[in-house]
């Protein structure tokens, strides 16, 4: 059955790139000025949902043992505190580098990543519970982030006029 | 591989699950008049989303070979035309009873189809192409629904106070 491992991880990937290439499209069709807005009032602006969104897929390089965070400095900023922490953003420049460079990288590992691979555990899974749960694999990790991409993907669509 | 088979449904189903949970507790959790506010400014309300996922969902029971729409009448309120369209929209009760029941009937569907039948071909690809396509299959509908859903919730999120 290694050609229905091939389709499951074709779908899953599919998803993924789907909703990757429209963030794409959207984050490079706004300006800087765009990009600083709050998404609606009082919410989250668009740079903080793409730092949000890249240190999320940055934590996915080393759950799904690809190796080592390339922007771990962005967890503090964009997971542990909110948008009004006070504390200091990079340069939107500097965010847009670092969303193209992340989701290079996974998409270049993605492409190398042999479908039985996919089902194998994630890095925060112990191996008691991944014989427990098997759905918790890598794969699991991937349609995970793609839902998370798409509901953010959904507010950052308010930043086009 | 049927064990590998079940454990991809069992993902895709999670994923659902999770993304569908969310929007019940949050419809269920915001008043009717939140419901009619437009989730930002000048974009679609509450309810128009509640609408449109409705008759999104409504649409899979036919694409799955499920059986027929079950309120066939929201296709041209929430599919064909945009909130500001000037058509008369059932009224809020409504709404919310035509989500429970479509998220219903679909979700004893899903714990009924047994995992090999989720790859098979969905209604609206040709026999041709599904054997050229297998990936377009019953499951991946599933995926992509799953991701839609998370994309309006992120949006309907926004009603909350």
């Amino acid at each position: 059955m290694e050609a229905q491992e091939t389709i499951f991880v074709k779908m899953a990937l599919d998803a993924w790139d789907t909703q990757s290439g429209r963030a794409d499209k959207l984050i490079q069709s706004l300006s800087d000025e765009a990009l600083a807005q709050e998404t609606a009032p009082g919410r989250n602006s668009g740079i903080y949902l793409v730092g949000h969104l890249t240190a999320v897929h940055d934590a996915m390089i080393p759950l799904l043992g690809l190796g080592d965070k390339l922007y771990p400095q962005l967890e503090t900023i964009f997971l542990k505190n909110p948008d009004k922490s006070g504390l200091e953003k990079p340069a939107v420049a500097d965010i847009r580098l670092y969303w193209n460079t992340v989701q290079a990288v996974l998409n270049n590992h993605f492409v190398e990543i042999k479908p039985e691979d996919w089902f194998k555990k994630h890095a925060t899974i112990s191996h008691e519970d991944f014989l427990k749960e098997p759905h918790r694999n890598k794969l699991s990790v991937l349609i995970n982030r793609t839902n998370h991409l798409a509901y953010h993907l959904g507010q950052m669509a308010y930043l086009k006029k």
